[in-house]
């Protein structure tokens, strides 16, 4: 698909704090920051701007590395644009590279892999400066039953599970998944889990942290999980973390796109 | 002076996101930290409560253990109060601890240190999860210098030249202080001061800071710190840091207070 009239393709870097905002996706009733970041691109290239992102992120949900690419039919600086768009923008969305790229790149199309990290604060009173950014859990959680329950969740599985089914209409064909790893990693008054796999489907990571938690909780063993996957069925698994702890860390490319 | 009609007095260590207020303390046409914690504090105690803290922070600036007291007419079960407050205070207001104290303690006169920590980005976009937490400096800063500089800091000195005047009025008559430690840590994306002392006039880390990043910017010599303490005049050392770098990090008391 070539665009005759906008030969200039560009990789966008973004973070965002996605508290205030209805997610990544344009939407009719609320502020997106694909809106926002469409607004500040048509400002800096002066002409309507479509901007692609790697993937929806859902409302509240933030992103340390959403990837996006747009084209235009003007070349453009890109580190000029960098500090524009960034002056543009509300602070709660920085770009964080501006890049040059083939006509080939597709944020989406073209990406390997994606890993995202949920944070759950663990402390009996949550700091305020970490509420809009982790779970709190005020019960006890059994660290070594939730790394077991994780491990199983480890390679390539049909999902179905995890999943729910997008409200937008476009869900995976394919519920197939794999997950190359699944850490979690001790941090200051927590726990960082990080998922990195090949794709992830509607509400995957954030359903797999619900039932994750069930078994720290002692709600369920370890040994369900195998059973959870095996049975796609959405209704088998525990519930949807809320959004504030999800994190879209970074996204793959091959590295003759990068 | 010993209150009769409160015989029950309690210390609360604080942890509060400044953002959204005017400060710690109770102030006409401004939300105040102090107000919610009053607020809260009557509905518990069923009673009017004045809170003491162990000092101002001023708008928009942060605490991880900021320090009060309060008398109460009636005993109050401290593990119960903890949750009740926690209950009824927005979340950027966490009270960390309840705990019984002897009619002699005062948050404020009993305080022998107090320590302050004060964050800077040093990453040329700053991400959106910082933004509230740390003062972003786009120049390229020079962090031997600025170490150099802290060095003539620490100890007894007259601060006046970094002390504004207080605003209400309770201004220190003795602006002799002394600097237990500055220390300079590197955290992601930046730097962390950490200044601990046995106490700090008004503005004092503040109009430290923003005198400190004159030198690592090349503003300033390192050796100009000694010539700037010894002249004992505000005019001569650099502007006030802004508040959101600020954090309010422990008071220490005498041991048989803790």
């Amino acid at each position: 698909m070539k665009e005759i009239s906008s030969p200039y393709r560009y990789k966008l870097l973004i973070a965002y704090d996605g508290t205030e905002y209805g997610g990544w996706q344009l939407q009719p009733n609320r502020r997106s920051i694909q809106q926002a970041v469409q607004e500040a691109l048509a400002l800096i290239a002066r002409e309507e701007i479509a901007v692609t992102g790697s993937g929806r992120t859902d409302a509240g949900v933030h992103a340390l590395g959403q990837v996006a690419h747009f084209s235009s039919s003007r070349s453009l600086d890109c580190y000029k644009a960098l500090a524009s768009l960034n002056g543009l923008l509300p602070k709660d969305i920085r770009v964080l590279e501006v890049k040059s790229a083939s006509s080939q790149f597709h944020a989406r199309y073209s990406a390997i892999g994606k890993c995202y990290y949920y944070h759950l604060c663990l402390e009996r009173v949550q700091l305020p400066f970490t509420r809009r950014y982790a779970w709190h859990l005020v019960e006890k959680i059994d660290l070594s039953a939730l790394k077991e329950a994780a491990g199983y969740l480890i390679g390539t599985h049909d999902f179905t599970s995890f999943a729910n089914e997008a409200s937008f209409g476009s869900a995976a064909k394919n519920p197939v998944r794999e997950l190359f790893r699944l850490d979690l990693i001790e941090e200051e008054g927590g726990l960082r889990l990080e998922f990195e796999g090949n794709g992830f489907l509607y509400k995957m990571v954030r359903n797999i942290v619900g039932t994750l938690t069930d078994v720290g909780r002692g709600k369920l063993p370890p040994g369900a999980i195998p059973e959870i996957l095996a049975a796609k069925d959405r209704r088998k698994a525990g519930r949807a973390a809320p959004p504030e702890g999800l994190f879209l860390a970074f996204v793959t490319y091959p590295k003759e796109m990068d």
